[in-house]
């Protein structure tokens, strides 16, 4: 095998998502050298369906650092969501409780903009590569290895190593497990999720907790919904016909009001599963976690990519920071600042999912106290801005 | 035995505790006949030491009833608590914040001052009762019998009958099994509790939340103490030594700042066991609960004595509506009313308990989730609001 063919830059960073690719452009604003590997393609990335609520400093990064306007003009401003339970929707309007909004605009949608703006600029990002492997991260000099599309080695020699290659990445694994501790609960349920050709049921998001569990009732346009109800985690999506999934989606909102979800053909259904992790620190040397390589919260609280893009914009400024001033510190405080809003987002996701869901074999008292829960939030104002205010983002830092 | 003697009245009341005695109160400044058998003694009632923190609604309804004046010149007004985490303390301030305070006021205090008013206003109240049973509850005319202090036996002939006869008491049992349901969760821990001659170590309540689990450090007057510390509920508290709490207590409260408390004698150490129970609904027939006897929430809240109160103006003013217009809407909707209350309690007790508690065998994710949770809420003028809100008591309906 030829020796690989060295790369020198200032950042290499594993993972060509949105947290990888907004890193990469925001470094290459500000003149940072940097290169992304890459092991999907990019038509898999572009067409791998994920969350879609962004908070408004999520989309401002967007809009402000010149990668286009797409944000503004595709996604939709959601001025509220539906908390619905014992058959009643509660709105929070967002603007009125806390002067914010959140966009509905599809992960995918995101990675599109990222990756045209990298291109466009010059970018060097590299999909398809194969055979990545992260070394000597506590060095001067960390490295990446990896085989390009057409089958040649390489060797990525830089100064900041950035694992951004998201839950299912290499890198968190290769810090060693007597300097990282791994957080993690998992959920005794799962989504059961679809994509529809059907119009809007509701112009904003509707979250229900209903005596057969949680469903979620979303938008992607005026022709295509997703939606998604709480499954056992073993469930065999494929096995469910039309008519069954539109049933079940139907009983988890019924209510007094008569409202009726709008049918149409489903074109994709799936089932989600989901946990929570954190991995403390996100740094091992030379090596920071960014994202979701870092850390996975439920899709409850809609704080993935929004927590993506927070680590972002802390590990930008603190790798400018390094390049202006020489300066160490904002790398070394970037795990401990990054973690404070990850914790947070943590106990956010976990308290909307389990406000909202129900254990099947759940003690009724659980099931009455959220019920409980769910009457303070929406009974009180303070309750309705708490909720409102981490669901459409806390402050970046 | 002799046949008992026939007590008609309108309202009979099982239970001499706050909640018995408040309703009885109440009732009687409307001209509403009522009658109160307990089973303790004056003495036990009086020495009874419980829960001290009355919401401002609380305080209320012992200032504006004429029951006297007490509560002003005695109690102490509270104007926060501190949350204390990671070592550092937080304050939130009630009155900045919701406009609202809390009195440190302790529960026997309660009972001294409405028996007196009782006695004075020439109340019915029977202590030291035994055999105590309630009969007829489905009918127009239920009844209690019981046996006084002298060993007479009696059989009330009411209209209404109340149970408010505290957590162990028989009301609650009497509602045949298929009428009710019993929601009921246990917490894997106690509170170790002690009175202490010594001075304040603060002027507030401090909920702490440390690595070696809660502690809440109370006061009950400027030489008397009151601290509780998170334990075993199998502990034995006759077996340790003053030294031994005190360096428990403190580790517990340790911290950056330094923080110290102010030592002194010990005179009083016992094991509190609690756990959440709901009895739904709070009502058969003409039987209504009241208080503790449909309804018991660990004490991290607070909210016992509140919850009791909020219940008895409830139910007061069902009653005085029956009499006064012959509809038994209200009462009819009593159960309901009271309920919905009592789930915010039990939600807000509960919350409480599990982000300030640490389980022995918790899995870390959930102590790091936690903490996230106390810095949302304290980050946040929204979070500090919201807990705010809840501790200082909702509106009465």
């Amino acid at each position: 095998m030829a020796n690989p063919q060295i790369i020198k830059t200032q950042v290499g960073i594993v993972g060509g998502g949105p947290a990888g690719l907004m890193l990469s452009h925001l470094l290459a604003k500000s003149g940072i050298e940097n290169i992304v590997v890459e092991k999907r393609d990019h038509e898999t990335i572009r067409h791998t369906h994920r969350a879609g609520i962004l908070e408004a400093g999520s989309v401002k990064m967007l809009t402000d650092t010149d990668v286009n306007g797409r944000v503004l003009t595709e996604g939709m401003e959601h001025e509220g969501i539906d908390l619905r339970f014992n058959g009643e929707s509660h709105r929070l309007n967002f603007p009125e409780l806390v002067g914010a909004t959140v966009t509905l605009y599809a992960q995918n949608e995101v990675f599109v903009d990222l990756a045209a703006a990298r291109e466009r600029d010059g970018g060097d990002v590299r999909y398809s590569v194969t055979d990545t492997e992260i070394l000597d991260m506590t060095t001067d000099t960390p490295k990446i290895r990896f085989t390009d599309a057409e089958g040649n080695p390489f060797e990525v020699h830089c100064d900041i190593l950035v694992g951004a290659d998201g839950s299912q990445g290499i890198c968190k694994w290769a810090i060693p497990q007597e300097h990282r501790t791994d957080n993690f609960i998992e959920y005794p349920f799962a989504w059961f999720g679809i994509l529809t050709e059907a119009p809007k049921s509701s112009d904003e998001l509707i979250y229900a907790n209903s005596p057969h569990g949680f469903a979620l009732i979303s938008q992607r346009s005026d022709t295509v919904q997703r939606m998604y109800f709480q499954a056992d985690p073993n469930e065999d999506a494929s096995k469910w016909t039309e008519d069954q999934i539109w049933d079940e989606l139907q009983k988890r909102v019924d209510g007094p009001d008569g409202f009726q979800l709008k049918r149409g053909p489903i074109f994709e259904q799936m089932i989600l599963k989901f946990r929570s992790y954190v991995c403390e620190p996100m740094r091992y040397g030379n090596l920071f976690l960014a994202g979701d390589a870092g850390h996975t919260v439920p899709p409850t609280g809609a704080k993935g990519l929004n927590l993506a893009f927070a680590d972002v914009k802390v590990l930008f400024e603190a790798i400018d920071s390094y390049y202006a001033n020489k300066s160490k510190d904002l790398l070394d405080g970037y795990s401990e600042t990054a973690l404070r809003r990850v914790w947070k987002a943590q106990n956010f996701s976990y308290w909307m999912t389990n406000m909202l869901h129900t254990r099947k074999d759940a003690n009724p008292f659980e099931t009455k106290r959220a019920l409980g829960e769910l009457q303070t939030v929406v009974g009180s104002r303070y309750g309705q801005q708490y909720l409102a205010e981490s669901y459409t983002g806390w402050p970046h830092s």
